[in-house]
């Protein structure tokens, strides 16, 4: 076996792949968090109950920033953030800055939408309205530690603002120092976040999720993260004393990349090779339609000549065995597969790949066509990366404007409207065997009848 | 004590209210679900691994369907049902028709905005879009037994069904001789249900959650219930095996009433009484707005004089003295308690009220003026009746529409979109250190220039 052969993704054709394989394809490696949620549990209590100095013990113990046994250190930072520790390349400042200005550009047009309220008369003399309103305070989290994600902070933090939300926080572990670094600072001052908190871990998603003294209680929390990250967030989540709510559950992420014979191989090595460089449990997936075993082999070598001169290569060479291509004849076909599979990411390099959108069903974000790679979402095109993982898009959106609403309904009903709807309501309640619900109605009509309203 | 004064809210004053008892107020009993949960595992596993041979043994026990002993009984009535089940009272059928027409009214009227996709030219040539599609199945639960609930049946099928849902089902308790009030099976099938699977409790939701030989799998379920009821839903939404979303967390129902002079004490009495007969963990709490202490006295001798005169008398003298009245004196000192509190219903009983519905950040549904009394929302005026409480309208958003959608981002670079953005995303890449992402673009940018595009 020569090196290169190491890098090669396994290849399935479904002529020969049957109902139970085509399952076996579609299931994601599922870890049980039962066993997180009990390690979780404990470091959640001790903020929840210990609040800063619970906090502090924790970010020198897991997140080793020794800075923070220095009881004068501050375990937060507060607005406006003080110009030199946001001191940025101005070519990486110049990137962020255009990124933010995509994503505010997308994340607004949401933001119109959702400002008009939507305003029915569904009957004469009956208006019902539904109104958008921001969450007033919501609690990023943005993992780092030794390396720098500028784009979560970004991703979350321009919704956030863009919805109006009035108290943004944002958490991310610091450095052994107890800095934290200057791109998250930078951006944390674009979006107009009034803390960063320098705690990362299961104790940073407590301290938003019950408050502290210095850390003010968020009513919902976003971000991806660690396993220790997600019990934390899925924890709080089902605590009815901390009510809070989380954004999606999270995963590993994944692409699924349909391709045809219009598809450079070369490409499509390199999306397949973006998707792995995550990490052991990435997964990316390429469907080709109509492709010949020659085309799947070119694929495979420019992922094997390509992978060897990354800086993950390492990381590639374990990964690449968790990812698969498999071969269909038809569009329907792929599609089908694709739809059941419901991928974070899915890159259409097809022909008439913008028409074929309207056969997508399950996603989280779409890539159309040859020059629209997964990282221009990642970070700057102005759509979101916090996406639905392992199959979630079924049933959960990305994160959106929409994540930093909540919405509410009213009616108004005027004499005639309740004279209308009201003998209809109170046979409903009799159905229903509620008479002081019906009683409510019945006196309002009296005493319309009695005033000649 | 005479036998009105056991009917009585308790009063306070904002004046001597200070703010640890301005925080005991706020603060609604909250149950721990632990125990619960230990207790509900054992169904959950039962179903999940007996599919529905275990569903039928839980809906002897606990359904006490002593008609599913015969294994010959089916667990599910598949659609379209027989006419002889769905007969109701033409009266009954009227009053569902109203409501269905109204609710669908409304609730179209989120899809026709939700249809259009967004779209935003980010940059030359950077097109995103956002895209909502249906989930495919859907699990509806409809809480029932001795009382018979078709306004909840109507309140989730009706957006599943305007959300374009392709597989809808609805789960209630069947009674001792295996049938489902018609009303149910009436509104099953005007909504396009395909599945009535007659089981409740926690064994119905583990079910729909993992799918049995005759349930569909469902990817998201919907509706209130029991303690159980809710546990099982919490639970399942936990474990990634099931891979199921749920709507809002549930809790006893509440009102706040927002009350000045200008508000009639018996129709207010009325509104309270509407509340508390749901039982014994419901709240109905009244703000009043510059009133003095006889029309409080007023709003009391009111509540006690309905109250035994209604079905309910006896549930209303045990739970009145969970709700109370809090005097204060001005609209922002009510509106404040208000959205600190974060009612399930708002009713606005004050002049100006539809203009002070831009005070209201936190609520489930807005009820606004003297003619709308909760009851019209409950049945038939339009809006949802499934709704945050206990406060979490701070986070969540009632059942709409979009409960039943879930939206995808796309986006389309052309090659000129590829060249003003791909050198930005390089850049953080790199501040990433994620050599692949790069790359992906990289190469790209390499075959535009050498193809001249």
């Amino acid at each position: 076996m020569d090196a290169a052969s190491e890098y090669r993704c396994p290849v399935y054709s479904s002529d020969t792949v049957d109902a139970a394989k085509r399952a076996e394809l579609l299931v994601r490696p599922v870890k049980s968090s039962a066993d997180i949620l009990a390690l979780v549990s404990p470091i959640l209590d001790s903020v929840r109950n210990g609040g800063d100095e619970g906090l502090r013990s924790c970010v020198v113990k897991f997140d080793r920033c020794l800075a923070a046994e220095d009881t004068a250190f501050p375990l937060t930072l507060k607005a406006p953030f003080p110009a030199e520790l946001a001191k940025i390349d101005p070519k990486v400042k110049q990137a962020i800055d255009v990124a933010y200005s995509n994503i505010k550009a997308f994340h607004s047009a949401q933001m119109e939408r959702e400002s008009e309220p939507i305003r029915v008369e569904t009957m004469p003399g009956v208006v019902c309205q539904r109104f958008a309103r921001p969450i007033g305070s919501v609690g990023l989290y943005v993992p780092g530690g030794t390396a720098v994600l500028p784009s979560t902070a970004l991703m979350l933090g321009v919704p956030a603002q863009v919805a109006g939300c009035k108290n943004i926080t944002l958490a991310t572990p610091p450095r052994p120092d107890g800095s934290i670094s200057p791109e998250i600072i930078y951006i944390a001052g674009l979006v107009g976040a009034q803390t960063v908190v320098r705690a990362g871990g299961a104790h940073a998603i407590a301290a938003m999720a019950y408050g502290t003294e210095t850390v003010p209680k968020a009513d919902k929390l976003y971000g991806p993260g660690n396993q220790f990250v997600t019990a934390a967030k899925m924890s709080v989540a089902m605590d009815s004393g901390a009510r809070v709510a989380i954004d999606v559950p999270a995963g590993p992420s994944e692409v699924l990349v349909i391709a045809d014979k219009t598809a450079d191989p070369a490409l499509v090595a390199s999306d397949l090779l973006g998707q792995q460089e995550h990490g052991l449990d990435s997964q990316s997936v390429l469907i080709t339609i109509d492709c010949d075993d020659a085309y799947v082999e070119a694929v495979n070598a420019a992922v094997a000549e390509q992978a060897q001169a990354l800086p993950r290569a390492e990381i590639l060479r374990k990964s690449l065995s968790q990812s698969f291509i498999l071969q269909t004849k038809t569009v329907d076909e792929a599609f089908a597969f694709s739809n059941d599979y419901a991928p974070e990411h899915l890159l259409l390099y097809i022909a008439d790949a913008a028409k074929s959108i309207e056969l997508v069903e399950n996603a989280g974000s779409v890539f159309v066509g040859p020059w629209s790679p997964v990282a221009c979402g990642d970070y700057a095109s102005g759509t979101n990366h916090t996406l639905p993982t392992v199959g979630y898009a079924k049933q959960y959106s990305g994160v959106s404007t929409s994540s930093f609403l909540k919405h509410f309904t009213s009616q108004e009903l005027s004499p005639a409207g309740l004279k209308n709807l009201g003998p209809y309501v109170e046979i409903l309640a009799d159905v229903e065997q509620l008479g002081a619900h019906k009683a409510s109605v019945s006196l309002r009509l009296d005493k319309i009848a009695r005033e000649g309203l």
